[in-house]
C-alpha cells in the first residue's frame, strides 16, 4: 500500500445552456470546473537519481456514473515512465504538449467552466500510444516532445501524431511555444496547430495571452487570439477571458467568446464556482459554450457548482 | 491517502431459478444478497460544522467481471456534497427517497436475496442528475427531498424526477412516507409511487409493514402490501416476508410472494446465506424471482452463497 | 482501509510486428510482458484457521486507456472465497487449472512477451461463473478443481466448463497434469485440452517441458510440445523457448515457434525487457506472434519496453 496513492476530483454543478436550436437546457454537469476523476499513482526510487513512476487516471461523469472520454477506463491520463537527471520518458495515453500550453499558460479557466478556451480553440487534449520525453529545466528553459504511434499496418505515418513544446518558466513569467500535428488515417493530409502562450504574475493579478495558428484538413485555416486574467482575493479567485477566432477560409466563420468566472474557496481542497460565457458566431459559425466535460448545446452558458479535490 | 477510504462487498452464490419458460437455470450469481461493489469515499472538515464529502461506488458482477448497472462505472451511488447544521445537500446519481424507504424500512431482505421486495414492487432505485436535500433530525423527525433534472432541451419537465420522504426514527420505531414521480420523455404522462413503511423492533424480532400506491403510465394502477419479519439468533438472522400485489386494472394481474432467508454470520464482515422465494402469478402476471443483481427467469428461486464486506 | 490492499502492474513497450498480410506494424503495446492491471484484495481471519478472502483484478490497456478483456471491469481475475485446513474454495471469474499449468510451469515467458506459448497453444485462460476448489498440499502433492456453470436454461451441460489439475511441487521440481473441457452452447460438442508440464531448477538455469493433447470442435485434433529455459544473471534473466504444434487433421497445418527474451532488472519491482519470436507456419497455418495483451498481426515480432509492479 505504500507504493500507490489515490487522488481525485469530484465536481458537480448546475449548467444552464441557452441559444441552442432545441431551446434551453438545464442539467447537472458531472465535471464542470474540472473533469471528475479518480487516480492512482506511484513512484519508485531506483537509485542513482533514477526513478520509475506511473499514473492511472480515470475520468467519470459525476451526474450519471458513466465512464468518461467515451467509455475508457483510464481515459484522462495513463503512463508508465522513468525519470532522472536526463529528464523523463513516459509511455501511454498522455496530454499533448500543445494542450498543456493552452491549459496551463494561455487559458485562465484551465480548460474548465463555461469559459474554457476549448469552446472555440483546438484542444488536441490527449494522444494515444504516445511516447513523451521531457527535458530537465536549464535555467528556466525546457522542452517537451511527443510522438504518438499511428499503429496502422504498412505505413507508420498514417494517423501519426507529433507534438513539441519549448518553454521558459521562472518566477512570475511563463512562456511556451507548442506545436501539434496529426496525420489523417491515409497520411494524405494533416491538422497542424501552433500556439504561443505567455503568462505573467503581476502583484494584484495574473495576465495571460495566446496566439494560435491552425491549419486543418483540406483548406481549413484559422487563427485564435486569447487574452486572460486571474485575480486572487484571498482564497477566492476571479477569472476573465476574451477569445477571438479568425476563420481564414472563404466561409469566414469567425467567432469570439467573452467569459467570466469566480471560485469561492471553502478550503484548499473544496471550492464553489460560478461562471458565465457567451459566444458570438459570425456567418454560420457554430461554436458552443461547454465546460470541462460537456461540449455544450448553445452559445451561452451559466455554471454554478462545487468541486472537491482529494 | 488520508482523504479517501476504500470499502466494498464481494458476494457470490449459487442461484437456482425455476418455473421459467425455457426451463431451470443454475448459475453463479455475482451479487445475490447484496450487489457486489467497490467504493471510494471521503470527508473534509471545512470548519464551523460544515463538511464536504464525496462517495463513488462502483457496482460489478462478481460472476463474470462485467460492470454493473448496464455498464456504468459508478452506477451504484455517486455524489459530492456539503453537510452541516442545515442538513446535507448532495449532487450526483443517488438513491431515491422512495427506494430507501422500501429497502431500509419495509423489506426485511433489504432489496437482496430471492426475497427482495423489488421482485413484485416498484423500486425506483436510482436517479441521475439528482439534487438531494436531507434535513437534520428534529426529535426523530426528518425529511429527504430529491429532484432529478431531465436534461431535455426546451422543457425542464420532460424526464424529470421528483422524490420526497418524511420520516420518524427513534429507539425501536421507524416510519417513513415516501413518494416518487417520474415524467416520461414528453412530459405527457408520469409514474407515481407512494409508500408508507413502518418497522418496530420487538424484544425477540423485528417486524415491518408497508403499503404502496402505484399509478403508472397509461392506466397502470396497483397496490402493494408487504409484511416482513427479521429474527436475530446471535450473529445469525432469519428473515421472512409476504408481499401481495393487487393489480387495479381490468387485466387484474395480481401476484403474491412468499420468501424466507437465513444469514449465518462467520464474522461481522462475512456471512453465508440461504434463501428461497416463490411467486404466485394470477391472470397472466409475469413477476419473477430475482435477487440483488439479477431480475430472474422464473417464479421460484433458491440461493446459497457467501457475502464478504471490506 | 486496513482490510483492502491495492496492487498492480503498468507495462508498456514498443511492439514491432512483421510478416502480416497488411505489412509491418509498429505500435505501443499496453501490456507486453504482463497485462497491465490494477487490483484490490483483502483477507479476513475468521478464527479456527478459517479465513475469507477476495480479489478484484482489473485489466486495462496502458497504450490507450481502454478496459481490457473486451470491456470487463474485473476481467483478469475476481473471486470471493474461504480457505482453511480443508483447502480453498473460490467463486468468480478465475484462471483455469490448465492455464496455470501452462503459464507457471511450461512456459518460461509466463504467457507474456513475443514468446508467449499462447501464440500457438491453447490457453483457456479464464472461466466465468467458476467454482474452484484447491486442496492443501500433501507432501508436495495438490489438486485444483474447477467447474464453470454454463447458465443456459434447461440444460446445465450447455456451455459448461470442467477443469482439473494434479501436481507436485517440492524444492527445485514442479510437475502438473491439467485438463480443461468446454462444452459448446448446445452441449453437442466440446473442446478438450490436456497438458503435462514439468519444470526443474538446475544450478545455473531452469528448464521446462510440456506436452499437450488438444481435441477441438468437429475434427480438430492437435498436439503441442514446448521446451523452455530460463537463465538468471543476478537481477536479470534470459529466456528461450521452442514450441512445436502438430496438427493431426487432414489439413496438417503444423507450426513451430522460436523465441528469446531478456529482462533487465532495474529493481525488484521494475524491469526493462526485450524479446523476439518468430513462427513458421506450414500448409496455410496462420499462427501469429502476439504478447500478453495483443493477439498479433504477423509471424514475427520484436518487443522493447518497461514493466513496473506496485
Amino acid at each position: 500500500q505504500t507504493s500507490v496513492s489515490i487522488y481525485g476530483i469530484v465536481d458537480a454543478g448546475l449548467v444552464r445552456e441557452s441559444g441552442g436550436p432545441d431551446g434551453n437546457v438545464t442539467g447537472l454537469g458531472g465535471g464542470v470546473a474540472s473533469g471528475s476523476r479518480l487516480g492512482f499513482r506511484g513512484k519508485e526510487d531506483l537509485g542513482g537519481g533514477l526513478s520509475a513512476n506511473f499514473l492511472l487516471e480515470n475520468g467519470f461523469n459525476s451526474d450519471n456514473g458513466t465512464l468518461g472520454q467515451g467509455g475508457l477506463l483510464f481515459g484522462r491520463q495513463m503512463y508508465v515512465g522513468l525519470s532522472g537527471n536526463f529528464g523523463a520518458v513516459r509511455m501511454g495515453r498522455q496530454y499533448s504538449p500543445y494542450y498543456l500550453a493552452l491549459r496551463d499558460i494561455a487559458d485562465p479557466f484551465a480548460a474548465g467552466l463555461a469559459g474554457r478556451a476549448g469552446n472555440v480553440m483546438a484542444t488536441n487534449t490527449r494522444v494515444n500510444n504516445m511516447i513523451n520525453y521531457q527535458t530537465p529545466k536549464f535555467g528556466g528553459f525546457f522542452a517537451d516532445l511527443a510522438y504518438g504511434l499511428g499503429e496502422i499496418a504498412g505505413d507508420a505515418q498514417k494517423s501519426r501524431t507529433i507534438g513539441a513544446a519549448i518553454g521558459y518558466e521562472q518566477g512570475p513569467a511563463a512562456i511556451k511555444l507548442a506545436h501539434h500535428q496529426l496525420n489523417n488515417a491515409t497520411a494524405t493530409d494533416r491538422t497542424k496547430n501552433t500556439l504561443l502562450a505567455a503568462r505573467y504574475k503581476f502583484s494584484l493579478a495574473e495576465g495571460s495571452i495566446g496566439y494560435a495558428v491552425n491549419k486543418g484538413l483540406g483548406a481549413a485555416d484559422s487563427r485564435d487570439f486569447i487574452l486572460g486574467v486571474s485575480v486572487p482575493f484571498g482564497p477566492n479567485r476571479l477569472l476573465g477571458s476574451y477569445i477571438r477566432h479568425d476563420d481564414r477560409t472563404a466561409m469566414n466563420r469567425d467567432a469570439h467568446q467573452w467569459a467570466i468566472g469566480y471560485f469561492y474557496g471553502l478550503s484548499k481542497r473544496t471550492d464553489l464556482y460560478v461562471a458565465y460565457a457567451r459566444i458570438g458566431n459570425d456567418n454560420g459559425a457554430d461554436f458552443k459554450v461547454g465546460n470541462a466535460t460537456d461540449t455544450g448545446t448553445g452559445d451561452k452558458a451559466f455554471n454554478l457548482g462545487v468541486r472537491h479535490t482529494f
